[in-house]
């Protein structure tokens, strides 16, 4: 049954050893493999340098291998074995320090003595090594020698987008980000629930609306591609998600967009409500990935988030323990199958008005149930609320939320009442 | 002092042993008894067959006599004892059956088996009887005698209509239904309680608004009823009342419009806060009487409704034990006085203006109490409170609301303050 | 560090013997002392009989002496000792009473027994002593000899206006009263604080706001100024505080404008949640000063009042306890802080707009911290939230509300990024 699962976290176990970063080889290895899902993927490259609104794109980052050797000769800290030892975005050093010397670049966690932290230096040129509290308490003084074979120079950065043509060209927006090295639920998880996301929405025969799903660097990402597609997505983009933190089985939880009053809060807050009462609702003063730009004043893009466990809020996060254990075949199924319905609900949301005045007569139309049980009044009862409150007014949703059940199960009445001619739709 | 509760519960059993339906002689006998105290009241008749919206109405039912004779020759069911013995709308049977065959058209109830329960089959055509589960536990074996002599053929359906002209032609409305046989609460509380309203208000000599006033059979008859007079109420109706389960000693309670936001909401919340503010606030999906076609999406009627114990919240509801018992004079007294109040707040609610800038001296008009009590300082307080609020834009229900008193408190102050020109209604 | 505490105590102290009351020569003695202060105060006389919108301007009341000698020749009241004793507006009266007819004009409270009661009355002619009910108790039968040498004749009513021109025509607006004899905090707390709020103003060498202050007569005076002023001030004023009250070291309180939705409601109430989050918050209901008038309908003025002990709230309040001991150094300097920070809030209010798309790279600008502390990361944290809802229609005191933290820890950072051209003011 949870075949899904274990192909999501199969995909994840293969992506995880690539070395990301927000430009590189990493990143197009990932989309590379990505695009065997996804055969119309398209890739597209960003030269270091292009102004986008406030930011240029920065110079390309590649490494090749990265250690360091201890006064005895030992390999004690090796790039090969986890690539979140080289602080990201280090120059290239090949030279021997002394103890006092390394230390100035050497970052751990004294709280998680056992994690490897990770860290990343962007905008400032430095080089340094990420290792555990546990084997920093141990190093002796003596001459080491420090070796990283990087370079950091122009290039592009690079990303991925899947355009699917819909019968209305108003938009569903999915955006995940590709830019950490081997982390998984603040990182794998995002592109490869995206990505089987994708797949299904690819091998719908019919989509009422087109979906632009794209897979970036986090930040300098979502910036660049707003500063090429901004315009066209304000016009037609009318919900989206950041998909992020969406594999682990501790919690589900949201962010909303900024005013926290678009069709993807409502259907975002629809969906936790009814599937997972014990989410964790959290502000968009929580905020901290890419619905900062989405949302961003004159951008205004209608983008919420929906998520497991959220990043910045669980010990694992930005660590060597956010790894393939961390991440389960339940907890991205489970992600997932949030996130379809989210689209499903989007996809089935409409505004709707009935065709008569006063209540319809049912009874001659063989709309009532002919057994009476509990679940058949329950039924009844959600029929004649839907067509209570379809003025012409409401959504879907709106009635949904309106009469307290979940909008899924008012769906195939709304198509009975449609093909009676009862209700219509409007626009 | 309660002339007017016992007058109202000797009306109700002038009206009790009639067999009312949705059609048929027994809503023509109650309209004739209720044209007694409402000489201007029209009666008039939709024949079988017309269109009402989505609807058509239905044959006319008559009965005269039915009964069940058991193996030993004994009427063990009379209809004349109790005409609930019957179910509605029984087409005519006279055979011999065998107790199996008897029993596939006999209704009770195990959880009250001294009930006889109240059944209806308008829409589909069968014969059955009504009895309580503790008679029925006693049917022996054998051949018993069936007979219903009743008739379904095409005919009217009847309701009575009283149109009471006021200074303005913008309209109150009080509907209430006259389609149960022999039920106290949940029939015969709603007409008579509004036939005492009609009388005091057909006496009143000087009405500001119209009253439009109807004694319908519930679900067809509204849909009917709306069918011939829905635009001009959708024009002149400002709000509305449906009256029912109105007569019990019990609670009281408010249903509200569709969107709960009407003159008629909020006059019966300010009269039930003030009054019994332990009242039942009921949500619109607690529906299930008439608002249910005046409120219907296109129609859109002001109409909430003023309940003491509601249709289907109480253990007698729809049984032989809803009888003249569970409604008392207090009891039908008490829902009069509310309805009563609610009308006498549409008829004094104006939008009010304070003629003078700043508080006016009300010292050199006599306006301050020359005595200082304690019930002075707070008819001063409220005066100030009234005046401060005069803006023009707030009515005075909307500042009795404001400054927390009952609307009627202010009345005798408001028209003072006119009398001196310092208030003055706008429109 | 109290200086400026203890200065204002100081002048309460100057201002306190003085017999002020509604008109005469008490007010322009008081009005005079503060001239010391504010040069620039101008002063005005209303004639008596001017009309005022529904009132006239009374006639002007000056006393002298007046005093009450007993059976024993022993002067037992003496208006040389306490202004209180004399009731406002007393007519003159020299004659022999015995002790009935004496306690006929004679005030006292019988809960308050040591407790002088402050009593006037402005629009009926009579005369009467107030007394402790201590004293009272002692008297003994006799003739006494009562002596108020007063006079009520045509005169003029007394207020001094002091306006500071800022760089705009909008105006704050300050309204103190000055009609209560010797009362120190329901009296001389709030013209004393607000004229050092004024010379603090007077001193600023750069106000956006142009400032109009009043110290009228409650009531009457500010009716008087209102008939005169209301047009340029309704097109004017954007904020407004009447100044009460603001004196005793007890509690904080705050009274919204009638609507309670103005810019004084909401800078009033941010300072009063993140300086003194225990503050009572009264209504609309609970007013009784000048926004009586100045949020009257039709006049409809931003004026909410910032009070430390609300006036009829305290024990002593209108007695000869409202004395310089209630009232302290600390107590008014917190009333004169609240106030000040208010208008600092005004000053620096404004609708902020970024100007760029996205999130501007703050790196490259060195506008972060360059030291990573708890601290530091909270004022990036601040700064990012401010951004974030710069969107060009929220104010910064929307935003600093939005984000929850006080205003003044925004100032510095809204200047730095408009410094950097990243924020823009927009009107």
């Amino acid at each position: 049954m949870d075949d899904l699962g274990k192909e999501m976290h199969r995909l994840c176990g293969e992506l995880f050893p690539i070395c990301r970063s927000i430009t590189g080889n990493g990143v197009r290895k990932t989309l590379c493999l990505l695009k065997d899902h996804l055969p119309e993927l398209k890739i597209y490259e960003i030269p270091t340098g292009e102004v986008c609104f406030d930011w240029n794109i920065p110079k390309e980052w590649n490494i090749r291998d990265a250690y360091v050797i201890d006064p005895e000769g030992n390999k004690i800290i090796d790039f090969q074995n986890s690539n979140l030892h080289v602080v990201g975005y280090s120059i290239p050093v090949n030279k021997t320090a002394t103890l006092e010397e390394l230390q100035e670049h050497l970052y751990s966690l004294p709280d998680q003595p056992t994690a490897i932290p990770y860290i990343t230096s962007y905008y400032e040129e430095r080089w340094g090594f990420c290792i555990s509290e546990k084997q920093r308490r141990h190093l002796k003084p003596g001459k080491y020698h420090v070796y990283i074979d990087s370079d950091l120079s122009n290039g592009s950065l690079t990303y991925g987008e899947l355009i699917l043509q819909g019968h209305s060209e108003k938009e569903v927006f999915l955006s995940t980000y590709i830019c950490h090295p081997s982390l998984a639920n603040n990182e794998l998880s995002g592109p490869v629930v995206t990505t089987f996301i994708a797949e299904w929405l690819a091998a719908l025969k019919d989509r009422r609306f087109t979906y632009r799903i794209i897979f970036i660097p986090e930040g300098i990402g979502s910036i660049a591609y707003l500063s090429r597609h901004m315009e066209i997505m304000k016009q037609r983009v009318i919900a989206g998600f950041n998909v992020t933190c969406i594999g682990d089985d501790r919690s589900y939880s949201y962010l909303p967009s900024r005013n926290g009053n678009t069709l993807s809060d409502q259907v975002a807050l629809h969906v936790m409500k009814h599937l997972h009462p014990d989410y964790v609702a959290y502000t968009y003063l929580d905020r901290g990935s890419d619905e900062r730009q989405y949302c961003s004043p004159g951008v205004d893009l209608p983008v919420s988030s929906i998520m497991r466990s959220k990043y910045g809020e669980y010990p694992e996060y930005h660590t060597s323990l956010d790894d393939l254990h961390l991440i389960t075949p339940s907890g991205l199924r489970g992600g997932y199958e949030v996130l379809l319905r989210c689209i499903h609900c989007i996809e089935q949301n409409e505004t709707l008005k009935l065709t008569v005045l006063c209540e319809p007569q049912l009874g001659k139309r063989g709309l009532y149930p002919t057994l009476s049980t509990k679940e058949s009044r329950k039924q009844v009862m959600d029929m004649m609320n839907l067509i209570a409150y379809s003025d012409g007014k409401h959504s879907l949703l709106d009635i949904a939320d309106k009469i307290g059940v979940p909008m899924w199960n008012l769906c195939h009445v709304v198509d009975r009442l449609k093909a009676h001619n009862l209700l219509a739709a409007v626009e």
